[in-house]
């Protein structure tokens, strides 16, 4: 039997994700799929729109058979680290057969080149990689260019393929999978039309998950009518139940003050113990922070050639959460995430995860009351955290929500 | 020319003050009165209705000719630090001849005869401290007792008299002059009528503090005739521009979310370095602050024998401001206010400073944007933090006030 594993935010689930789903069945021949999803803290560096039981529904109504929890301190990484931590997962799961993502360039041989070269290669690419970000360029910047440096020795790799988001995630998902040598098929679907950084809806029925989010934001009520094309009607379904019931739709805004707050009464000194935090990007947020009036623009203030947006609220994030270097560096990322918590499941998930259980080498969790590994309990305090931007009557019971909300069934 | 000096909080000004006030002036004959006031942190541990510059608008209106601030880090302490950072700053001033403070008793022979043997006896005293605190008891029980102890030695002193926060206050006044050898003439009177813990408006004209805020906070939209008969008519000025201004009333529930992300996001080791977190409460407040529906409820919640309201409220204001025991230690308290800030001054006061500031061994601070002692960072911060409890569209410009602001003439 084949299952297909997908790596996704579902932010929200829009009719390109299913449309990305659908292909991935019908190419892989899959009878299952199993997504890892991130939390409530996402790889750009933003809240989820809605909580990660409310995506967890939409998987799970759009016919996903399994959907595990990225862990908060692999979701709100730059590209290497989230997709190491999300390859990992689907690695642990002996009856994942392929990983199916989408590129902008659609053509894995391409991008496969590219990823052994690397793995081979790694430390002349390391060493430019170096050299360009001393040199001053922001990361993303230098990671294209130190990549194209070392492609360019190569006529089967067109180095500006990985100038695009998604081809340098997917790069990272296939490098994973050589690192840690599985045996799970890649396979890659071209994107349809839509672009990540594409911010209007312009398509009949296709829509980024960013132009979505910032039809349903732009109002002080939702206008739900904008997105009806664009997403199943179980994805409308779910926003305004979380909508109506107070917990959404959750922006960077919804947690401004906290910000304001944790730069305010943090001392530079202290704020560069956080994640992510360097070369003294401290004392500019706390000189931003001040003549701020949304978080948007404080972000904007801070962006500089050398700081990108991504990165920024990334380092935000940290800052929300308290997730200190030292956090880090004591969880050893290196090692792969240290638990498989399932959010959701259908009869046929259940099935599989019965059969395959014995063979698990990391516990899974269903139940967090029970006995877990640290890096769960950053899970648990980006969860406690984003309930902070609720309607403030319902924090109390969200927060018992967290610990006692078994895994959602189809 | 005799010159008074009072140590206030003013939170806010009503007519118990101003008869003290009056009192002051007419029983040491002074011809001018300074002030040394908190700023929006006070001794009890809570924020001020309204900020600093509002309760000396209303100290200036009622007549007094000097206003300085209490340091942060000697507003939020409890009765001996608290004394010894006011009686210092007054003692500062060369012009200050009488020092006039209220207390239950009336009888500063009795209160000073318990101040110089406690001066001189004060090993055994600590003893019996440290040894009722090892029994468990608050540290106000134990000091009680140690203190009764001490007194009963003597048939001059009645050990009751200390079981009254005035007359606590008003005994640590007076061994602040005795350690600073200050040739200051302390003065009581004896407290009209309200007690500090009357919540209750009962009087005609006199109530206290404490039930002239409950009797504002308790209604959506302050009540203000509530307090009329009970302030003086610039006092209730003051408080409605506030409130119309959006900068109050404020209290404990308008950095309840602020509390709650602190106490959420930082570990409990971290919230071990906050000044005043001993003995595990991090683990009792992280604990309790997850059921909690109120700043009000979590300190009922936390509270027990042996921490008291006002230390838990103590605690609670050094979380906010994350203000640590390090940070605490590097300042040196026992060296006294590291300078004068001065908030508002008189004609007479100007006169006053104009002809002894030679004299002043501390720096005199009327404009923030001077260098000034590191100490005075935490005024700014607390000011800072304090402005989010304001309605949030008026925040960016009250931080840029604090830095900008003269001090306020009469």
């Amino acid at each position: 039997m084949k299952v297909v594993g997908l790596i996704v935010e579902y932010n929200p689930l829009h009719n390109g994700h299913r449309y990305h789903f659908e292909q991935a069945m019908a190419l892989t021949g899959a009878e299952a799929c199993v997504i890892v999803m991130s939390g409530h803290f996402l790889q750009r560096g933003e809240p989820a729109l809605v909580n990660k039981w409310a995506r967890t529904r939409m998987a799970l109504d759009m016919g996903v058979d399994l959907v595990f929890e990225l862990p908060y301190v692999y979701s709100t990484q730059q590209a290497e680290i989230f997709a190491y931590g999300a390859v990992f997962l689907l690695n642990q799961l002996p009856f994942v057969t392929h990983l199916c993502f989408g590129s902008e360039s659609g053509n894995l041989e391409e991008l496969n080149t590219a990823a052994r070269m690397l793995a081979t290669e790694s430390q002349s690419f390391k060493k430019t990689l170096k050299a360009k970000l001393k040199e001053g360029h922001p990361y993303a910047y230098a990671y294209g260019h130190a990549l194209a440096a070392q492609l360019n020795k190569s006529d089967r790799v067109d180095a500006k393929t990985f100038a695009q988001p998604n081809n340098i995630l997917g790069l990272h998902y296939l490098m994973a999978l050589h690192q840690l040598k599985s045996t799970i098929q890649p396979v890659t679907i071209k994107r349809y039309k839509a672009h990540y950084h594409q911010q209007t809806l312009t398509d009949t029925h296709i829509a980024s998950a960013t132009s979505i989010r910032q039809a349903l934001l732009e109002t002080a009520v939702p206008d739900w009518e904008a997105i009806r094309p664009f997403v199943p009607s179980f994805t409308l379904d779910v926003l305004k139940e979380e909508y109506e019931a107070g917990r959404g739709l959750i922006c960077w805004e919804n947690f401004y003050s906290y910000l304001l707050y944790a730069l305010l009464s943090h001392s530079a000194r202290d704020l560069n113990r956080i994640y992510e935090m360097e070369e003294g990007i401290e004392h500019r947020l706390k000189a931003c922070v001040l003549s701020s009036h949304s978080a948007k623009h404080l972000i904007e203030q801070v962006k500089t050639k050398r700081y990108t947006w991504n990165r920024i609220q990334r380092i935000l994030v940290h800052t929300l959460t308290q997730c200190h270097k030292q956090d880090i560096e004591n969880l050893s990322l290196q090692e792969g995430p240290a638990y498989l918590r399932l959010l959701g499941y259908s009869a046929k998930g259940r099935e599989l995860l019965n059969r395959y259980k014995k063979e698990l080498t990391i516990p899974l969790i269903a139940n967090i009351r029970q006995a877990h590994p640290p890096m769960l309990d950053w899970d648990l305090k980006a969860a406690r955290i984003y309930t902070l931007g609720y309607r403030s009557d319902i924090r109390a019971k969200e927060w018992k929500r967290e610990l006692a909300q078994p895994p959602l069934r189809t």
